[in-house]
Protein backbone atom coordinates (compact mmCIF):
# COMPACT_ATOMS: atom_id res chain seq x y z
CA UNK A 1 0.00 0.00 0.00
CA UNK A 2 1.74 3.22 -1.02
CA UNK A 3 1.91 5.57 2.01
CA UNK A 4 -0.65 8.34 0.77
CA UNK A 5 -3.11 5.90 1.31
CA UNK A 6 -1.97 5.09 4.69
CA UNK A 7 -1.87 8.77 5.90
CA UNK A 8 -5.77 9.09 7.01
CA UNK A 9 -4.97 5.56 8.69
CA UNK A 10 -1.77 7.45 10.80
CA UNK A 11 -3.75 10.13 12.06
CA UNK A 12 -6.24 8.70 13.05
CA UNK A 13 -3.96 6.06 14.98
CA UNK A 14 -1.75 9.12 17.22
CA UNK A 15 -4.91 11.19 17.32
CA UNK A 16 -6.62 8.19 19.49
CA UNK A 17 -3.03 7.56 21.14
CA UNK A 18 -3.17 11.35 22.24
CA UNK A 19 -6.54 10.65 23.47
CA UNK A 20 -5.34 7.80 25.36
CA UNK A 21 -2.82 9.41 26.78
CA UNK A 22 -4.26 12.67 27.72
CA UNK A 23 -5.92 12.56 31.57
CA UNK A 24 -9.51 12.82 31.25
CA UNK A 25 -11.14 16.33 30.84
CA UNK A 26 -13.48 15.60 33.95
CA UNK A 27 -10.07 14.48 35.94
CA UNK A 28 -9.27 17.67 38.52
CA UNK A 29 -7.90 20.10 37.88
CA UNK A 30 -10.40 20.28 34.90
CA UNK A 31 -10.12 23.57 33.28
CA UNK A 32 -6.48 22.36 33.24
CA UNK A 33 -7.46 19.02 31.40
CA UNK A 34 -9.97 20.60 28.91
CA UNK A 35 -7.09 22.95 27.88
CA UNK A 36 -4.83 20.58 27.11
CA UNK A 37 -7.23 18.63 25.13
CA UNK A 38 -8.02 21.63 23.20
CA UNK A 39 -4.65 22.57 22.59
CA UNK A 40 -4.01 19.10 21.15
CA UNK A 41 -7.10 17.15 19.70
CA UNK A 42 -7.71 19.91 17.33
CA UNK A 43 -7.45 18.25 13.71
CA UNK A 44 -3.92 19.27 13.44
CA UNK A 45 -2.52 17.82 10.14
CA UNK A 46 0.01 15.78 12.37
CA UNK A 47 2.84 16.13 10.13
CA UNK A 48 5.65 15.35 12.76
CA UNK A 49 3.79 12.08 14.15
CA UNK A 50 3.41 10.89 10.25
CA UNK A 51 7.32 11.84 10.15
CA UNK A 52 7.88 9.25 12.52
CA UNK A 53 5.28 6.59 10.90
CA UNK A 54 7.04 7.13 7.61
CA UNK A 55 10.37 6.81 8.76
CA UNK A 56 9.92 3.55 10.82
CA UNK A 57 8.30 2.25 7.44
CA UNK A 58 11.74 3.19 5.64
CA UNK A 59 13.99 1.75 8.65
CA UNK A 60 11.28 -1.13 9.00
CA UNK A 61 10.12 -0.41 12.57
CA UNK A 62 7.52 -2.53 14.64
CA UNK A 63 4.30 0.42 14.36
CA UNK A 64 3.31 -0.75 17.80
CA UNK A 65 7.37 0.88 18.85
CA UNK A 66 6.06 4.09 16.85
CA UNK A 67 3.24 5.36 18.96
CA UNK A 68 4.87 6.48 22.09
CA UNK A 69 7.24 9.12 19.71
CA UNK A 70 4.49 10.10 17.65
CA UNK A 71 2.67 11.08 20.45
CA UNK A 72 5.13 12.56 22.15
CA UNK A 73 6.26 14.59 19.33
CA UNK A 74 3.09 16.02 18.78
CA UNK A 75 2.52 16.72 22.32
CA UNK A 76 6.09 18.89 22.26
CA UNK A 77 4.74 20.86 18.80
CA UNK A 78 1.18 21.54 20.81
CA UNK A 79 2.91 22.78 23.63
CA UNK A 80 5.06 25.05 21.49
CA UNK A 81 1.70 26.47 19.59
CA UNK A 82 0.20 27.15 22.94
CA UNK A 83 3.45 29.18 24.86
CA UNK A 84 4.04 30.81 21.06
CA UNK A 85 0.99 32.61 20.73
CA UNK A 86 0.53 34.09 24.16
CA UNK A 87 0.41 38.12 24.46
CA UNK A 88 3.96 38.20 25.73
CA UNK A 89 5.12 36.11 22.30
CA UNK A 90 3.15 36.14 19.18
CA UNK A 91 0.03 37.54 20.51
CA UNK A 92 -2.21 35.49 18.55
CA UNK A 93 -5.75 35.21 18.82
CA UNK A 94 -6.73 32.56 16.06
CA UNK A 95 -4.64 28.87 15.69
CA UNK A 96 -6.18 26.51 13.26
CA UNK A 97 -9.53 28.80 12.94
CA UNK A 98 -10.49 28.46 16.45
CA UNK A 99 -9.43 30.81 19.78
CA UNK A 100 -5.97 30.06 20.64
CA UNK A 101 -5.83 28.72 24.01
CA UNK A 102 -5.40 31.53 26.46
CA UNK A 103 -8.35 33.35 24.14
CA UNK A 104 -10.50 30.43 24.79
CA UNK A 105 -9.14 30.05 28.48
CA UNK A 106 -6.91 32.48 30.15
CA UNK A 107 -2.74 33.06 30.06
CA UNK A 108 -2.39 31.14 33.10
CA UNK A 109 -4.47 28.20 32.02
CA UNK A 110 -2.19 28.37 28.52
CA UNK A 111 0.93 28.55 30.29
CA UNK A 112 0.20 25.69 32.53
CA UNK A 113 -1.57 23.56 30.18
CA UNK A 114 1.34 23.79 27.64
CA UNK A 115 3.69 23.00 30.72
CA UNK A 116 1.76 20.09 31.80
CA UNK A 117 1.99 18.61 28.31
CA UNK A 118 5.76 18.79 27.98
CA UNK A 119 6.74 16.57 30.66
CA UNK A 120 3.59 14.20 29.32
CA UNK A 121 5.54 13.66 26.39
CA UNK A 122 8.97 12.32 28.37
CA UNK A 123 6.75 10.42 30.15
CA UNK A 124 4.91 8.26 27.24
CA UNK A 125 8.60 7.83 25.58
CA UNK A 126 9.85 6.27 28.90
CA UNK A 127 7.21 4.06 28.76
CA UNK A 128 5.80 1.09 31.19
CA UNK A 129 7.60 -0.45 32.75
CA UNK A 130 8.17 -3.62 30.78
CA UNK A 131 12.46 -3.97 30.51
CA UNK A 132 12.48 -4.27 26.42
CA UNK A 133 13.69 -1.20 24.65
CA UNK A 134 15.23 0.48 27.26
CA UNK A 135 18.65 1.90 25.39
CA UNK A 136 16.18 2.88 22.63
CA UNK A 137 13.82 4.65 24.82
CA UNK A 138 16.80 6.56 26.67
CA UNK A 139 17.80 7.72 23.47
CA UNK A 140 14.66 9.11 22.31
CA UNK A 141 14.46 11.12 25.49
CA UNK A 142 17.44 12.34 24.55
CA UNK A 143 16.88 13.22 20.82
CA UNK A 144 13.75 14.83 21.95
CA UNK A 145 14.72 16.73 24.93
CA UNK A 146 17.36 18.21 23.16
CA UNK A 147 15.52 19.33 19.97
CA UNK A 148 13.19 21.07 22.42
CA UNK A 149 15.81 23.02 24.50
CA UNK A 150 17.75 26.52 24.20
CA UNK A 151 19.82 24.81 21.63
CA UNK A 152 16.95 23.72 19.47
CA UNK A 153 13.03 24.31 19.19
CA UNK A 154 12.76 27.07 22.78
CA UNK A 155 16.21 28.22 21.27
CA UNK A 156 15.12 29.28 18.00
CA UNK A 157 11.87 31.06 19.07
CA UNK A 158 13.99 33.39 21.28
CA UNK A 159 15.84 34.45 18.71
CA UNK A 160 12.84 34.76 16.71
CA UNK A 161 11.03 37.15 19.75
CA UNK A 162 14.36 38.84 19.69
CA UNK A 163 14.71 39.65 16.11
CA UNK A 164 11.33 41.40 15.55
CA UNK A 165 11.65 44.80 13.79
CA UNK A 166 15.33 44.17 13.73
CA UNK A 167 17.41 43.62 10.58
CA UNK A 168 18.37 40.17 10.66
CA UNK A 169 21.70 38.17 8.32
CA UNK A 170 20.76 34.98 6.37
CA UNK A 171 22.82 33.13 8.68
CA UNK A 172 21.19 34.27 11.74
CA UNK A 173 17.62 34.08 9.86
CA UNK A 174 19.13 30.21 9.13
CA UNK A 175 20.04 28.95 12.21
CA UNK A 176 16.79 30.45 13.69
CA UNK A 177 14.47 28.62 11.05
CA UNK A 178 16.96 25.14 12.02
CA UNK A 179 16.17 25.69 16.09
CA UNK A 180 12.55 26.61 15.72
CA UNK A 181 10.74 24.18 13.12
CA UNK A 182 13.82 21.79 11.79
CA UNK A 183 14.95 20.74 15.13
CA UNK A 184 11.53 18.82 16.00
CA UNK A 185 11.04 17.85 12.38
CA UNK A 186 14.49 16.22 12.73
CA UNK A 187 13.84 15.01 15.94
CA UNK A 188 10.81 13.13 14.65
CA UNK A 189 12.84 11.34 11.95
CA UNK A 190 15.87 10.44 14.79
CA UNK A 191 13.76 9.20 17.18
CA UNK A 192 12.38 6.41 14.41
CA UNK A 193 15.93 5.97 13.69
CA UNK A 194 16.64 4.96 17.03
CA UNK A 195 14.22 2.23 16.88
CA UNK A 196 15.96 0.53 14.24
CA UNK A 197 18.46 -0.97 15.96
CA UNK A 198 20.16 -2.56 12.65
CA UNK A 199 20.49 0.71 10.82
CA UNK A 200 23.85 1.76 9.54
CA UNK A 201 25.81 4.80 9.96
CA UNK A 202 24.92 6.29 6.28
CA UNK A 203 21.48 5.15 6.97
CA UNK A 204 21.15 7.44 9.99
CA UNK A 205 23.21 10.06 7.92
CA UNK A 206 21.27 10.03 4.97
CA UNK A 207 18.22 10.62 7.03
CA UNK A 208 19.90 13.42 8.90
CA UNK A 209 20.67 15.03 5.63
CA UNK A 210 17.05 14.71 4.40
CA UNK A 211 15.49 15.77 7.90
CA UNK A 212 17.48 18.60 7.89
CA UNK A 213 16.98 19.86 4.01
CA UNK A 214 12.85 18.87 5.06
CA UNK A 215 12.71 21.46 8.45
CA UNK A 216 14.10 24.54 6.64
CA UNK A 217 11.82 23.47 3.30
CA UNK A 218 9.08 23.67 5.45
CA UNK A 219 9.38 26.69 7.29
CA UNK A 220 10.07 28.43 3.96
CA UNK A 221 6.79 26.91 2.71
CA UNK A 222 5.20 27.89 6.21
CA UNK A 223 6.07 32.00 5.42
CA UNK A 224 5.19 31.54 1.64
CA UNK A 225 1.65 30.15 2.74
CA UNK A 226 1.33 33.25 5.13
CA UNK A 227 2.07 36.16 2.49
CA UNK A 228 0.43 34.01 -0.21
CA UNK A 229 -3.04 32.64 1.77
CA UNK A 230 -5.80 33.92 3.75
CA UNK A 231 -6.60 33.62 7.19
CA UNK A 232 -9.40 30.91 6.35
CA UNK A 233 -7.32 28.46 4.45
CA UNK A 234 -4.21 28.90 6.96
CA UNK A 235 -6.66 28.85 10.28
CA UNK A 236 -4.38 31.60 12.10
CA UNK A 237 -4.50 35.31 10.67
CA UNK A 238 -2.68 35.43 7.82
CA UNK A 239 -0.20 38.62 7.61
CA UNK A 240 0.71 38.36 11.20
CA UNK A 241 4.07 37.47 10.65
CA UNK A 242 4.42 40.95 8.65
CA UNK A 243 2.10 42.32 11.42
CA UNK A 244 4.51 41.46 14.24
CA UNK A 245 7.47 42.62 11.78
CA UNK A 246 9.00 38.97 12.08
CA UNK A 247 11.86 37.81 10.41
CA UNK A 248 10.96 35.66 7.45
CA UNK A 249 13.01 33.71 4.70
CA UNK A 250 10.79 36.47 1.75
CA UNK A 251 11.25 39.33 3.96
CA UNK A 252 14.89 38.43 4.12
CA UNK A 253 15.65 36.89 0.71
CA UNK A 254 12.48 38.45 -1.34
CA UNK A 255 9.39 35.80 -2.64
CA UNK A 256 11.27 34.55 -5.71
CA UNK A 257 14.08 33.59 -4.39
CA UNK A 258 12.24 32.06 -1.14
CA UNK A 259 10.25 29.81 -3.65
CA UNK A 260 13.65 28.61 -5.21
CA UNK A 261 15.53 28.15 -1.93
CA UNK A 262 12.08 25.88 -0.98
CA UNK A 263 12.05 23.77 -4.16
CA UNK A 264 16.12 23.36 -4.10
CA UNK A 265 15.98 22.41 -0.20
CA UNK A 266 13.23 20.16 -1.26
CA UNK A 267 14.92 18.48 -3.62
CA UNK A 268 18.12 18.08 -1.78
CA UNK A 269 16.53 16.25 0.97
CA UNK A 270 14.98 13.50 -1.62
CA UNK A 271 18.57 13.17 -2.95
CA UNK A 272 19.43 11.94 0.35
CA UNK A 273 17.06 9.31 0.39
CA UNK A 274 19.05 7.66 -2.80
CA UNK A 275 20.97 5.03 -0.93
CA UNK A 276 17.36 3.38 0.37
CA UNK A 277 15.97 3.01 -3.42
CA UNK A 278 12.10 2.12 -3.55
CA UNK A 279 12.26 1.48 0.28
CA UNK A 280 12.21 5.52 0.86
CA UNK A 281 8.54 5.78 -0.87
CA UNK A 282 6.99 6.50 2.45
CA UNK A 283 9.32 9.51 3.05
CA UNK A 284 9.08 10.51 -0.35
CA UNK A 285 5.45 10.82 -0.61
CA UNK A 286 5.29 12.46 2.86
CA UNK A 287 7.92 15.30 2.10
CA UNK A 288 6.13 16.50 -1.14
CA UNK A 289 2.80 16.52 0.57
CA UNK A 290 4.44 18.48 3.53
CA UNK A 291 6.62 20.90 1.13
CA UNK A 292 3.82 21.65 -1.50
CA UNK A 293 0.78 21.94 0.94
CA UNK A 294 -1.65 24.22 0.34
CA UNK A 295 -2.44 25.03 4.51
CA UNK B 1 30.43 12.05 58.89
CA UNK B 2 27.39 13.58 60.21
CA UNK B 3 24.45 14.62 56.62
CA UNK B 4 24.36 18.28 58.69
CA UNK B 5 28.57 18.58 58.08
CA UNK B 6 27.98 17.46 54.38
CA UNK B 7 25.06 19.71 53.58
CA UNK B 8 27.50 22.48 52.21
CA UNK B 9 29.84 20.10 50.59
CA UNK B 10 26.41 18.69 48.63
CA UNK B 11 25.25 22.32 48.00
CA UNK B 12 28.34 22.75 46.48
CA UNK B 13 28.13 19.83 44.28
CA UNK B 14 25.00 20.10 43.00
CA UNK B 15 25.92 23.96 41.89
CA UNK B 16 28.96 22.73 40.28
CA UNK B 17 26.86 20.50 37.95
CA UNK B 18 23.94 22.54 37.33
CA UNK B 19 26.71 24.82 36.25
CA UNK B 20 27.99 22.61 34.03
CA UNK B 21 24.46 21.56 32.61
CA UNK B 22 23.43 24.96 31.27
CA UNK B 23 24.80 25.99 28.39
CA UNK B 24 27.23 28.92 28.58
CA UNK B 25 25.99 32.28 28.87
CA UNK B 26 27.35 33.63 25.88
CA UNK B 27 26.46 30.83 23.44
CA UNK B 28 23.55 32.17 21.04
CA UNK B 29 20.49 32.74 21.88
CA UNK B 30 22.51 34.87 24.93
CA UNK B 31 19.99 36.31 26.31
CA UNK B 32 17.76 33.20 27.08
CA UNK B 33 21.13 31.72 28.47
CA UNK B 34 21.48 34.38 30.64
CA UNK B 35 18.02 33.89 31.73
CA UNK B 36 18.43 30.47 32.39
CA UNK B 37 21.72 30.98 34.53
CA UNK B 38 19.77 33.76 36.46
CA UNK B 39 17.13 31.24 37.31
CA UNK B 40 18.83 28.25 38.59
CA UNK B 41 23.04 29.71 39.85
CA UNK B 42 20.78 31.79 42.73
CA UNK B 43 22.00 31.12 46.04
CA UNK B 44 18.93 28.66 46.34
CA UNK B 45 18.19 26.33 49.25
CA UNK B 46 18.93 23.13 47.22
CA UNK B 47 16.01 21.29 49.55
CA UNK B 48 15.46 18.91 46.69
CA UNK B 49 18.96 18.04 45.55
CA UNK B 50 19.64 17.18 49.33
CA UNK B 51 16.61 15.17 49.32
CA UNK B 52 18.24 13.11 46.67
CA UNK B 53 21.56 13.12 48.33
CA UNK B 54 20.08 11.78 51.55
CA UNK B 55 18.00 9.78 50.37
CA UNK B 56 20.91 8.18 47.93
CA UNK B 57 23.07 7.83 51.45
CA UNK B 58 20.33 6.01 53.38
CA UNK B 59 20.02 3.64 50.27
CA UNK B 60 23.63 2.85 50.01
CA UNK B 61 23.76 4.31 46.28
CA UNK B 62 27.06 5.98 44.96
CA UNK B 63 26.84 9.16 45.31
CA UNK B 64 28.32 9.69 41.22
CA UNK B 65 24.55 8.22 40.04
CA UNK B 66 23.22 11.09 42.37
CA UNK B 67 23.85 14.57 40.65
CA UNK B 68 21.58 13.59 37.42
CA UNK B 69 18.30 13.63 39.47
CA UNK B 70 19.92 15.90 41.87
CA UNK B 71 20.55 18.44 38.69
CA UNK B 72 16.88 17.41 37.42
CA UNK B 73 14.98 18.34 40.06
CA UNK B 74 16.44 21.84 40.81
CA UNK B 75 15.88 22.43 37.10
CA UNK B 76 12.06 21.33 37.18
CA UNK B 77 12.16 23.69 40.60
CA UNK B 78 13.54 26.48 38.70
CA UNK B 79 11.33 26.12 36.05
CA UNK B 80 8.19 26.19 38.31
CA UNK B 81 9.01 29.20 39.90
CA UNK B 82 9.93 31.15 36.92
CA UNK B 83 6.41 30.34 35.70
CA UNK B 84 4.52 31.14 39.01
CA UNK B 85 5.93 34.37 39.33
CA UNK B 86 4.59 35.41 35.95
CA UNK B 87 1.74 38.42 35.38
CA UNK B 88 -0.30 36.41 34.62
CA UNK B 89 0.21 33.67 37.47
CA UNK B 90 1.49 35.32 41.05
CA UNK B 91 3.08 38.77 39.53
CA UNK B 92 5.78 38.46 41.67
CA UNK B 93 7.97 41.00 41.55
CA UNK B 94 10.77 39.29 43.92
CA UNK B 95 12.48 35.95 44.06
CA UNK B 96 15.39 35.03 46.59
CA UNK B 97 15.65 39.00 47.35
CA UNK B 98 16.28 39.62 43.29
CA UNK B 99 14.03 40.95 40.79
CA UNK B 100 12.36 37.92 39.22
CA UNK B 101 12.95 36.80 35.89
CA UNK B 102 10.55 38.47 33.78
CA UNK B 103 11.26 41.75 36.00
CA UNK B 104 15.20 41.05 35.28
CA UNK B 105 14.63 40.40 31.24
CA UNK B 106 11.19 40.50 30.19
CA UNK B 107 8.32 38.59 29.79
CA UNK B 108 8.87 36.30 26.34
CA UNK B 109 12.39 35.27 28.17
CA UNK B 110 10.83 34.21 31.07
CA UNK B 111 8.24 31.78 29.38
CA UNK B 112 11.18 30.63 27.13
CA UNK B 113 14.31 30.29 30.07
CA UNK B 114 11.84 28.25 31.78
CA UNK B 115 10.48 26.36 28.83
CA UNK B 116 14.06 25.33 28.26
CA UNK B 117 14.95 23.95 31.49
CA UNK B 118 12.25 21.73 31.90
CA UNK B 119 13.85 19.53 28.75
CA UNK B 120 17.11 19.91 30.00
CA UNK B 121 16.10 18.07 33.11
CA UNK B 122 15.17 14.86 31.50
CA UNK B 123 18.11 15.29 28.95
CA UNK B 124 20.11 14.99 32.38
CA UNK B 125 18.11 11.88 33.51
CA UNK B 126 18.29 10.03 29.95
CA UNK B 127 22.31 10.55 30.96
CA UNK B 128 25.05 10.04 28.61
CA UNK B 129 25.45 6.97 25.80
CA UNK B 130 26.52 4.55 28.60
CA UNK B 131 24.20 1.50 28.33
CA UNK B 132 24.74 1.20 32.61
CA UNK B 133 21.47 1.54 34.63
CA UNK B 134 19.11 1.77 31.79
CA UNK B 135 15.96 0.59 33.43
CA UNK B 136 16.65 3.26 36.87
CA UNK B 137 17.01 6.18 34.28
CA UNK B 138 14.02 5.12 32.35
CA UNK B 139 12.48 5.04 35.87
CA UNK B 140 13.52 8.43 36.80
CA UNK B 141 12.40 10.12 34.00
CA UNK B 142 9.26 8.56 34.42
CA UNK B 143 9.34 9.57 38.07
CA UNK B 144 10.22 13.32 37.27
CA UNK B 145 8.06 13.86 34.00
CA UNK B 146 4.73 12.21 36.28
CA UNK B 147 5.55 14.76 39.19
CA UNK B 148 5.95 18.02 36.66
CA UNK B 149 2.70 17.33 34.99
CA UNK B 150 -1.31 17.88 35.25
CA UNK B 151 -1.21 15.43 38.17
CA UNK B 152 1.69 16.55 39.87
CA UNK B 153 3.41 20.38 40.49
CA UNK B 154 1.45 22.09 37.39
CA UNK B 155 -1.90 20.38 38.20
CA UNK B 156 -1.55 22.17 42.22
CA UNK B 157 -0.06 25.52 40.58
CA UNK B 158 -3.76 25.23 38.50
CA UNK B 159 -5.95 24.94 41.83
CA UNK B 160 -4.08 27.21 43.38
CA UNK B 161 -4.52 29.71 40.54
CA UNK B 162 -8.20 28.80 39.89
CA UNK B 163 -8.54 29.02 44.03
CA UNK B 164 -7.73 32.65 44.26
CA UNK B 165 -10.50 34.55 46.21
CA UNK B 166 -12.38 31.48 46.45
CA UNK B 167 -13.59 29.59 49.53
CA UNK B 168 -11.53 26.18 49.20
CA UNK B 169 -12.39 23.23 51.06
CA UNK B 170 -9.88 21.30 53.46
CA UNK B 171 -9.69 18.30 51.08
CA UNK B 172 -8.94 20.39 48.03
CA UNK B 173 -6.62 22.56 49.66
CA UNK B 174 -4.58 19.02 50.58
CA UNK B 175 -4.98 17.98 47.34
CA UNK B 176 -2.99 21.35 45.83
CA UNK B 177 -0.30 21.10 48.27
CA UNK B 178 -0.01 17.27 47.44
CA UNK B 179 0.39 18.00 43.45
CA UNK B 180 2.18 21.72 43.62
CA UNK B 181 4.88 21.03 46.27
CA UNK B 182 4.59 17.65 47.54
CA UNK B 183 4.89 15.80 44.01
CA UNK B 184 8.90 17.02 43.59
CA UNK B 185 10.03 16.26 47.21
CA UNK B 186 8.76 13.01 46.31
CA UNK B 187 10.28 12.44 42.92
CA UNK B 188 13.66 13.50 45.31
CA UNK B 189 12.96 10.81 47.13
CA UNK B 190 11.63 8.33 44.94
CA UNK B 191 14.17 9.17 42.34
CA UNK B 192 17.05 8.53 44.49
CA UNK B 193 15.46 5.19 45.74
CA UNK B 194 15.34 3.89 41.92
CA UNK B 195 18.63 3.79 41.77
CA UNK B 196 18.86 1.49 45.03
CA UNK B 197 18.56 -1.60 43.09
CA UNK B 198 18.50 -3.88 45.97
CA UNK B 199 15.80 -1.82 47.90
CA UNK B 200 12.60 -3.82 49.60
CA UNK B 201 8.70 -2.89 48.93
CA UNK B 202 9.07 -1.99 52.76
CA UNK B 203 12.02 0.09 52.44
CA UNK B 204 10.11 1.98 49.15
CA UNK B 205 6.55 2.25 51.50
CA UNK B 206 8.49 3.56 54.06
CA UNK B 207 10.13 6.07 51.79
CA UNK B 208 6.74 7.37 50.01
CA UNK B 209 5.19 7.50 53.29
CA UNK B 210 8.03 9.91 54.85
CA UNK B 211 8.50 12.22 51.61
CA UNK B 212 4.69 12.39 51.54
CA UNK B 213 4.26 13.99 55.11
CA UNK B 214 7.53 15.95 54.46
CA UNK B 215 5.88 17.46 51.58
CA UNK B 216 2.94 18.66 53.37
CA UNK B 217 4.80 19.97 56.19
CA UNK B 218 7.05 21.37 54.44
CA UNK B 219 4.35 24.00 52.41
CA UNK B 220 2.56 24.74 55.86
CA UNK B 221 6.04 26.00 56.94
CA UNK B 222 6.35 27.76 53.83
CA UNK B 223 2.87 29.53 54.13
CA UNK B 224 3.32 30.37 57.98
CA UNK B 225 6.76 31.86 56.98
CA UNK B 226 5.21 33.92 55.05
CA UNK B 227 2.71 35.42 57.50
CA UNK B 228 5.28 35.52 60.15
CA UNK B 229 8.52 36.54 57.98
CA UNK B 230 9.50 39.79 56.43
CA UNK B 231 11.03 40.47 52.98
CA UNK B 232 14.24 40.00 53.73
CA UNK B 233 14.45 36.99 55.25
CA UNK B 234 11.93 35.19 52.78
CA UNK B 235 13.25 36.98 50.08
CA UNK B 236 10.24 37.26 48.07
CA UNK B 237 7.45 40.17 48.98
CA UNK B 238 6.26 39.14 52.59
CA UNK B 239 2.75 38.86 52.77
CA UNK B 240 2.17 38.20 48.81
CA UNK B 241 0.46 35.30 49.15
CA UNK B 242 -2.58 37.51 51.46
CA UNK B 243 -1.83 39.97 48.95
CA UNK B 244 -3.24 37.73 46.16
CA UNK B 245 -5.73 35.77 48.41
CA UNK B 246 -4.37 32.77 48.01
CA UNK B 247 -5.59 29.75 49.69
CA UNK B 248 -3.12 29.00 52.58
CA UNK B 249 -2.81 26.33 55.61
CA UNK B 250 -3.60 28.90 57.96
CA UNK B 251 -6.03 30.76 56.21
CA UNK B 252 -8.06 27.87 55.73
CA UNK B 253 -7.32 26.37 59.17
CA UNK B 254 -5.72 29.35 61.27
CA UNK B 255 -2.38 29.46 62.36
CA UNK B 256 -2.36 27.78 65.82
CA UNK B 257 -3.81 24.33 64.10
CA UNK B 258 -1.36 25.36 61.07
CA UNK B 259 1.91 24.75 63.75
CA UNK B 260 -0.18 21.92 64.85
CA UNK B 261 0.05 20.33 61.98
CA UNK B 262 3.10 20.81 60.76
CA UNK B 263 4.62 19.43 63.67
CA UNK B 264 2.56 16.05 63.44
CA UNK B 265 3.52 15.56 60.15
CA UNK B 266 6.74 15.91 60.42
CA UNK B 267 6.91 13.32 63.45
CA UNK B 268 4.57 11.18 61.33
CA UNK B 269 7.23 11.37 58.48
CA UNK B 270 10.09 10.92 60.67
CA UNK B 271 8.24 8.16 62.20
CA UNK B 272 8.43 6.25 58.77
CA UNK B 273 11.70 6.15 59.13
CA UNK B 274 11.91 3.74 61.75
CA UNK B 275 12.60 0.76 60.07
CA UNK B 276 16.16 2.05 58.65
CA UNK B 277 17.15 2.78 61.86
CA UNK B 278 20.47 4.39 62.43
CA UNK B 279 20.61 4.68 58.50
CA UNK B 280 18.20 7.09 58.67
CA UNK B 281 20.32 10.09 59.54
CA UNK B 282 20.87 12.38 56.77
CA UNK B 283 17.03 12.19 55.99
CA UNK B 284 16.39 13.21 59.48
CA UNK B 285 18.69 15.75 59.95
CA UNK B 286 17.27 16.90 56.61
CA UNK B 287 13.77 16.86 57.44
CA UNK B 288 14.60 19.10 60.70
CA UNK B 289 16.44 21.55 58.55
CA UNK B 290 13.69 21.87 56.02
CA UNK B 291 10.39 21.87 58.33
CA UNK B 292 12.17 24.44 60.82
CA UNK B 293 14.26 26.16 59.02
CA UNK B 294 13.78 30.21 59.44
CA UNK B 295 13.61 31.29 55.65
Amino acid sequence: MSFEASVDEYIFRVDAALAKTLPGQRVVPQTLHEAMHYATLNGGKRIRPLLVYATGEVMGVDVALLDAPAVAVELIHAFSLVHDDLPAMDDDDLRRGRPTVHRQFDEATAILAADALQPLAFEVLAGGHTPEHAQQRLAMVRILARACGSLGMTGGQAIDIESEGQRISSERLQMMFEQKTGALIEAAVHMAAALATDASREEHLALAGFARNLGLAFQIRDDLLEIEGNTETIGKSAGSDAANDKATWPAVHGAARAREDCERLYEDGITQLTLFGDRAEPLRVLAHRIVWRED
